[in-house]
């Protein structure tokens, strides 16, 4: 049952250092601790092979996760048909677990890096956010946030990277990285 | 069982912004996620009242938080004996962790914090941090993080607030911000 929270607001967590994720999973830990029911949806994400997934399957049914990525970085000259389609099918789901109105806090995470990529449609975005329900909490996370879904936040942190171990050649380790 | 990490680093999340112990939680997950041993300290908290201390309950025994702090907010001018000695069991139990040798990633949350108000001894801190175990990954959260220990880090993320809603003159929110 949602509607625990008083007041939903937007939040954004972007920039390139890191944590922008995990203080996404950080922030969905403490709701579901209060009892809230929180979906995280991830885009551009597999959800395979990744430690915090199996945590996550712990703390059901108050959290849930859906991934929708598949296979291998994206980048400005490799977007495929297949990339647009995964997007959509997670915007849908979004937008179908808004209406259902029984989740308290989305985590719609690398949103804003699908958005980067112009992988969503930026319009339909910015009037899913600008119509959510009054005690919906919405955080969003990736680098590359664009100015109008800060512009259209009321919590932005930037996580800046001031120094990182790949930096010095260190690969990413399980468990810690991913 | 310790030891799963092939390599554990120095991390530090630090600034004004929100998402710098939350990003800690979420590693914490992520490493729990992967059968890693997981510590948490809290230097100025008390472990009340907030979301989090409820879902780690769920994670034990691979996850355990131990929080050292009184009611109300510390400042420079209002630093008590009491202060100090909870910083000192605090940083006392840091080294029996580490010494035991059962812990992957030991999470040290708010230290920086805690430095800055000059609770700990720093010198003794840095020692630590130099002669920590290899496989072991520590991470300092807080604001305020001095230079001797960002320079001793092999990470750092700076959390810069772009906007935040309290300054809106939203207040904290249960399940949000603790």
């Amino acid at each position: 049952m949602a509607g625990k929270l008083e007041r939903g607001l937007i939040q954004v967590y972007t920039g390139n250092g890191k944590g922008k994720s995990t203080a996404s999973f950080g922030l969905a830990i403490r709701a579901v601790g209060r009892g809230l029911q929180v979906r995280i949806i991830q885009f551009l994400k597999t959800g395979i092979d990744y430690g915090e997934i199996e945590t996550f399957k712990r703390l059901e049914p108050e959290l849930k996760v859906i991934s929708f990525g598949r296979k291998g970085f994206i980048s400005r000259t490799g977007v495929t048909e297949h990339d647009y389609q995964l997007c959509r099918e997670a915007f849908d789901l979004a937008k179908k677990i808004v209406e259902e109105g029984e989740t308290d806090l989305l985590i719609l995470d690398e949103i804003n890096t699908a958005l980067y990529f112009k992988l969503l449609d930026l319009e339909e975005v910015l009037s899913f956010l600008k119509n959510k329900p009054y005690n919906l909490e919405l955080v969003l996370t990736g680098r590359y946030a664009i100015q109008e879904i800060i512009d259209m936040a009321d919590l932005v942190t930037e996580m800046k990277e001031i120094k990182h171990p790949f930096a010095k050649g260190i690969k990413a380790r399980k468990g810690i990285e991913y």
